[in-house]
């Protein structure tokens, strides 16, 4: 089973995306799990409501999340995105069908009501936090549809276990996702040609990362790429064989990642 | 099997009306769709998106859809509402999925891009119109939702027969899919205590209407009424049973209709 992520990035090239889906679907099942922070972003611009971003004491960045936030992520991210990718997919003839964490429990999340936050050099307790950290999925659920020939197409937010639509972190949600799946690999598409050894060089792409090694990649990985490095190290924990880190604005993104164009991890 | 309609105003008692279906849930399938229409119109005003409402030479008022329009319905319906709803009923404890037309082709709609419309006196043609009217049903994904004891939470939009996202008429949706699921009742819920015979008495309840005279009460009916009725006209044709409208603003909203406190027709 392969599970395939594919960031919030605008340039992403999604219909070379749900092509590539399309031909490996005839021959084995996959999950999508997508990203819409620029939709999100661009959304809340739209109705005034300020995106707060906030860096934890370990120094990864989040969205501070409140219930005008959370409104806005069901929007961008179950509403507009979802069902765009959704009837991108249809068009390739793949029946896929979106989901959202919070659908028949999907994602489950303990609840982070108060955070921990680096602002100006001091930290700070939040409060009133509508996020969590997926600890169960229903593996069930994605089961059935894949038994059926349908593909989930997966995004946040997710719901708490006191039921409350929470925002989470998707890198995680996928790692646990791909654990209780059974995952064996796992394509992640973003805007860069993998994990970049500087930042600002996009030749210097690091081709090979052994399974122990992970956690000493971790200072080559800025803000969002730390997640996604933090959430790789927890899938391959669970279980996860190989991950192909690739850019998601190529012809063929997930072919050209699983054939080592990026960074492959494990 | 139980198929409820709740429409998308305002003062709909969402937390009542998901406490009844818990409970009837416990004995029989249900179905619930849903609208989102004042969600969408607020959503549309605070984008400056303009809802542009028409109505049909034979009366029906709907809305002209193009792209923009389109978001904001995704946003409205398959983001926001149809979520907050799966969370209210995760919390009764029913395990509920929601879905939009678009997915698994739950809902397949053959595509109108060009309307009649009248427009200060005028018939005119409107072209570029992404909207639909449902001719296909998914039956095989709902029963696969249903045997496992998930509940359908269904919105539009709808997809067409090309895979594009449309807009499309809830009530003749329901109706489609009320008859390939072997529906026998169906429940509609809104703002008002029925059926009026004077649409400005809410003591004028139609209690009762034969399946052979539907039509006969088309005049009572205004604006989005005439779907209704035109709808239940459809479902009953269709196979269905009975048809309970029923004031969504009570405190047991559908044990209310089912009980034959609104309008009972059939």
């Amino acid at each position: 089973m392969l599970l395939i992520k594919v960031g919030g990035g605008k340039d992403i090239n999604w219909d070379g995306v749900c092509r590539d889906i399309a031909e490996l679907w005839l021959s084995e099942p996959v999950i999508l799990v997508h990203g819409a922070s620029v939709l999100r972003d661009e959304l809340a611009a739209r109705l005034s409501i300020p995106v707060r971003k906030v860096i934890s004491p370990s120094g990864v960045t989040s969205v501070y999340t409140d219930r005008e936030a959370i409104e806005v992520f069901l929007m961008a991210y179950a509403g507009l995105a979802n069902k765009r990718i959704v009837a991108l997919l249809l068009s390739q003839g793949v029946k896929a069908v979106g989901l959202c964490g919070v659908d028949g429990k999907l994602w489950e999340a303990k609840a982070k009501k108060e955070i921990l936050v680096r602002e100006s050099g001091k930290t700070k307790l939040l409060k009133d936090n509508l996020t969590g950290r997926v600890e169960r999925v229903n593996a069930e659920l994605l089961r059935l549809l894949l038994e059926h020939r349908y593909l989930p197409v997966v995004c946040a937010p997710a719901v708490s276990f006191d039921n409350e639509i929470v925002n989470t972190d998707n890198d995680t949600a996928a790692a646990v996702m791909a654990g209780e799946m059974g995952v064996r690999k796992m394509v992640y598409l973003f805007e860069a040609p993998g994990l970049l050894r500087d930042p600002d060089d996009q030749g210097s792409v690091i081709r090979r990362i052994g399974k122990y090694e992970i956690e000493a990649f971790l200072p080559f990985a800025r803000e969002r790429m730390k997640k996604k490095i933090l959430g790789v190290k927890r899938a391959v924990e669970a279980g996860v064989e190989a991950v192909f880190f690739g850019d998601g604005r190529t012809q063929n993104p997930v072919k050209n990642a699983l054939a080592g164009q990026g960074t492959v991890i494990g």
